[in-house]
């Protein structure tokens, strides 16, 4: 069954429907105040009257057909009221009820015979544990809490792993004029999925933007795949995503039963799939609302026309923290704008057009066509919103935001409305939209900035997909050969690691496995020195940790001695079984360390980082999922705090960026060929000096 | 003549008050409307009717005494009326006319000669340039543009540097049901000055936090002193400053020609005076009002009460941002929720009481109790909000927030309630609050968190300010003898600058200024190898640059090589007169720059950092105004990023971090001593190896 069909019923039958109940009450009541047009039965074992209509004492005795059971009976008596209603021939559910999987061992054994009868029987089944659905567009409202009046119909789509929070967002998103298509509040997911509804909405012609409050992505792979189809289809989605601190995990947990996943890993995977997280209610509707509005942005050049000195300066303070560039005006448009604001004012990006507006009110708008014309913007903010309180004569105001909205319209480029602070956009606000076709105005300089950087961010993601849709199939990471990948197990220590990294074509730095004195004096010379030499075993994780790494042998008793020290610290491990690696010792250029580990959510990630302090004191890697390609690889490592050493800070020789990233791109498709079996395969350090990248050690660690 | 007097005066003229003008429309409307009961004269040289009133042709036709006159006539007719009200005895003025200073150099010249009239007649002026101020606490409301109805009165100050913002000010303070006591717009603030009016607002009993919007400090120790005060006090600034980008800095000044400091000493500069800085018109507002509504918060340890999973996870997520803490409840506090949160609850801080409240109307107050009543917590949020509609009856609703609001009153721990989402307090949300007493409600979790982090960092300065006010007086910074500072001009390289610094009983590395080769060896026998030699001439300020420093000298050869190449790079460098200083080498430790540097408006400025890529690259520096003791210092530590190199990470000795502070603290007394000749101090660097505080080189510049 589609979820089409689940969100459009044409007959709802309220199943333990009972005047004792809230949820009953307001089930009801909002089916039959916002647009329901079809049939509501209502469902009781007494059958008698329940809200003042007849009930009936079961699915069976109501005539016609039902497509929508809305069920609100005690736990133990679900099944059976999906028993009865697959007899019948009933596909579509609504669980209200509560007491399954998130109230313990004997509610989730329940929750599992619900499922299992659901997928034999193709049922569909929102929540349990869930109040249902708002399906705005089309005025069907199967949901147990109260809706606000007006419920706006518009296209922003909101899904909710959260019951309780879904009347905020709503009342929210109806304080700030933006309206839905379709709200779902999830329950425990336990067969329609936050995914599954994300999948419908891309493909729902009244959804614009996606909301989403997320506690955890329960099939990230799957999630994944319905992200990118997102992308590709120019359908944002926002996403307010908990778990930032272990606290919050811990909450979750205890709340919903689910994994929340590492939170460092959710933001590489989410910034990957072109998701744009952010941290409040707020923002999570004012940016939704903002791209539902305003489709992609073409870059990130604001012009700004504002009507006040004190707002131009909290903008330029806001547009650096959102990466947003205001840009000097050309200058044709300061000598355009120069006959239009005050001499009294200053011409310049942000443009205060002076307090004279409440003397001339075309001001704003005449400066605006300015701007908006301007060759070096790419989008305008116009600091604007309707009145809030009519004035006895509201004409005028109709009259003027008519002009605007239609200077707005007709601007070349996108025109995103911000007003001054978050305030409630009034019933006469809503008035003033309606009738003139004012955009939506984002909430607040604060909010309003940070939706307009992440549009902006959102935009070059999907702009970004569409062009690698374009370009060639990537690559597929090539399989293992059994020969690879031969006694996969325990730690590969540096020989064999950096063996299979040499052998995928890989830079590592030349070495020789040695089992005495002689063998590594020979092959220091050959290599020249200084050389390093260092412990290697069967296993041997961490040699550094047992005294089995020699720096800067400088001559053949260097070696020896080294030699001698080196198998006497892996006797005293009681690796005794090993011999030892005799490599040139490098010198100069900056280290890297490059990791893939395995996320028991999102699989395989990739860490990089510089060495050092940077890793070791500041935490200072940036992570991605893979696949990755070279040009990821390359935005990872710009957002290192430690970049400016790559690129040369310190006197270090600048690093070739390119050469790095299709390294670390190619240690990630290694990574990713040797399959199911590899845990993680470390690389540490990278040594990058100009464009030479070498590899000086490697660990790989496969999986039980 | 006190700023009480302008405030509140009994009579008010305005003078060029014209049909013509919305300001004068809007400021005789506003004092007819919100409750000034005094007589409002209009002058006009003209005449006739204004406003359907008769108007007085000048101030001097005007029967019985005027406070306050409000001016409006044109820029070059102000001086004038100022003549003429001096002679009458007016003594408070609001100059709204712009054109002055703001507009270029024959404002200016009109302004200075308008501040010089004022000043010889004691003339009380705001403005020019500004739109006056309400006085909400005692209704008047001297006030240039349309003022949103209701006007709540209420205990936050507000001062405006920015008129066209004070709009959206008070509009939002009324949708966030905070009243205020006083706002001003501040103008060109030619006499009275920002500071005036806060120091104002530190005695007014109407006023318990006050809110500032500022585009620049102009008089930053008469606003120190204001700040100090008012800490002391116990009224909470909170300031929105602007400037935080450099283009909001040059906005700035093409707005008003302020001068916008360097925002990191502003930043130091606030913490130091207790000042809340907030980066939103929102925060501003909300803090303010918490603070207004709260007073003090005894510490960060918050228990959280809410009716919701997924809000309760966003206040984890929070916290953890704000530097809250939510600690596990007592054992006794769990056991007696367990008694009163449904079973299918879980019992953990945050609580999250359950949608459960929609049947049991009581359990949100009831765990509520319990929470209050745990010994671990300092405070409590309870996530709560008087409904946004009437009900049909609204009496239930107002019995429930009275009881809600009882239990807050009497809660052993203060109850800050917090709103899910930031959306205006209604016409019947405000009838409630007055109806029941339920107290203010901090708009959203996003904001309301925010507020909270900021009243309990805020409470926390409060309490440190009374500790050292009831302490001893600190030492005064001795005053430099003569003898100290002979010859203090240009650059004092480091044999001058460590002799300083060692006189001053401060830890310096022995040294030796020597100007032979036989001289340098006897040095570095004294001292024993290994020893540096370094480039030693008047005024050689970055002796590394010249080839001058040679470190690691193992014998007399060396130091004898050395001395030559030494002597040759200052010969090459055109400073032949000079000689070496011998010093012995160190080695270990961790290295940190401390310098002393004058700010343009601050004065001087402490910044003490790591050295190395923690400077070059992060430039991880802390900021302090001087004076500062040691505990400030510790403080300072602690804000850096590298601050665990200083605690032991990567295997150095753990900093004796008091004594760190300590040395630091005192070089910044020595730099103060050295008053006003000194432009910067540096020690770059001081080693720290345990307790082990040295300062290996130090460079002193002087004030031309």
């Amino acid at each position: 069954m589609s979820l089409d069909t689940l969100f459009n019923p044409r007959s709802i039958a309220l199943v333990g429907a009972t005047d004792k109940s809230g949820w009953s009450i307001s089930t009801l009541a909002n089916l039959r105040t916002h647009g329901f047009s079809g049939p509501v039965h209502l469902v009781n074992p007494r059958g008698g009257v329940v809200h003042g209509e007849p009930a009936y004492r079961s699915l069976s005795d109501i005539p016609g057909t039902v497509d929508l059971a809305y069920v609100m009976v005690p736990t133990a008596a679900v099944l059976s009221v999906l028993r009865e209603g697959a007899k019948l021939g009933i596909t579509g559910y609504v669980i209200l009820t509560a007491g399954f999987a998130e109230a313990g061992p004997e509610g989730a054994e329940l929750e599992r015979e619900v499922v299992e009868f659901a997928r034999e029987n193709h049922l569909t089944v929102l929540g349990p544990n869930g109040n249902g659905f708002i399906n705005a567009a089309a005025g069907i409202t199967p949901y147990g809490l109260p809706i606000p009046s007006p419920l706006l119909r518009g296209s922003v789509g909101v899904v909710l792993q959260s019951g309780a929070l879904a009347s905020s967002v709503l009342g929210f998103a109806q304080a700030r004029n933006v309206g839905v298509s379709l709200l779902t509040s999830m329950g425990n997911e336990s067969l329609v999925t936050v995914t599954d509804v994300v999948d419908h909405l891309v493909d729902d012609p009244a959804t614009r933007a996606i909301a989403l409050f997320l506690e955890s992505v329960r099939d990230p792979a799957e999630f994944s795949r319905v992200a990118r189809r997102a992308l590709l289809a120019g359908k944002p989605i926002v996403a307010l995503k908990i778990g930032r601190s272990g606290l919050a995990s811990r909450t979750a947990q205890a709340h919903t039963g689910a994994l929340v996943g590492d939170d460092a890993v959710i933001d590489a995977a989410f910034r990957q799939l072109g998701i744009v997280r952010v941290r409040s209610l707020e923002d999570l509707i004012i940016t939704a609302g903002l791209l539902a509005a305003s489709g992609p942005l073409p870059g990130p050049r604001i012009g700004v026309v504002t009507p006040s000195g004190g707002a131009s300066e909290i903008i330029a303070d806001r547009a650096e923290d959102e990466g947003l560039e205001l840009p000097q005006f050309a200058p044709e448009t300061v000598a355009r704008l120069e006959t239009i604001v005050p001499s009294f004012g200053t011409v310049q990006n942000p443009l205060d057009v002076t307090g004279y507006i409440l003397i001339d009110r075309t001001l704003l708008g005449r400066a605006l066509e300015a701007v908006t014309a301007d060759p070096g913007v790419d989008a305008v903010m116009l600091l604007s919103e309707p009145p809030r309180l009519a004035p006895p004569d509201p004409e005028p105001t109709f009259a003027l935001f008519t002009a605007s909205a239609r200077r707005i319209a007709e601007s070349p480029v996108p025109v995103v409305v911000v007003s001054n602070v978050l305030t409630d956009v009034t019933e006469f606000g809503r008035t003033v939209q309606e009738r003139t076709g004012f955009p939506y105005v984002a909430g607040g300089i604060e909010h309003g900035m940070h939706a307009i950087g992440a549009a902006v961010r959102w935009s070059r993601w999907h702009r970004e997909a569409l062009a690698r849709a374009a370009g060639p199939e990537p690559a597929a990471a090539p399989v293992p050969t059994e020969a690879d990948v031969e006694g996969a197990s325990g730690v590969w220590a540096e020989h064999r690691a950096a063996a299979l990294l040499s052998s995928a074509g890989l830079p590592v730095v030349p070495s020789r496995l040695v089992d005495d004195e002689e063998s590594a004096v020979a092959a220091a010379g050959e290599f020249g020195y200084p050389v390093v030499l260092k412990a290697a075993a069967e296993g041997l994780g961490h040699k550094s940790d047992i005294g089995g790494v020699r720096l800067g042998l400088r001559g053949p008793e260097d070696v020896r001695a080294a030699f001698r020290a080196v198998m006497g610290a892996l006797e005293s491990a009681g690796t005794a079984a090993g011999g030892a690696l005799v490599q040139p010792q490098r010198s100069g250029g900056v280290e890297l360390l490059v990791g893939v580990v395995r996320d028991p959510a999102w699989g395989l990630t990739l860490a990089v980082g510089l060495g050092g302090v940077w890793v070791e004191v500041l935490r200072d890697t940036a992570l991605r999922v893979l696949p990755v390609d070279a040009a990821e690889v390359r935005r990872a490592l710009g957002e290192l705090r430690g970049r400016r050493l790559l690129e040369g800070a310190r006197g270090t020789e600048p690093a070739d960026l390119d050469a790095v990233a299709d390294v670390v791109a190619r240690v990630a498709a290694v990574a990713e060929s040797l399959g199911d079996r590899l845990e993680s395969l470390e690389i540490n350090p990278l040594l990058v000096a100009g464009s030479r990248v070498e590899a000086l050690d490697a660990l790989i660690t496969w999986r039980a």
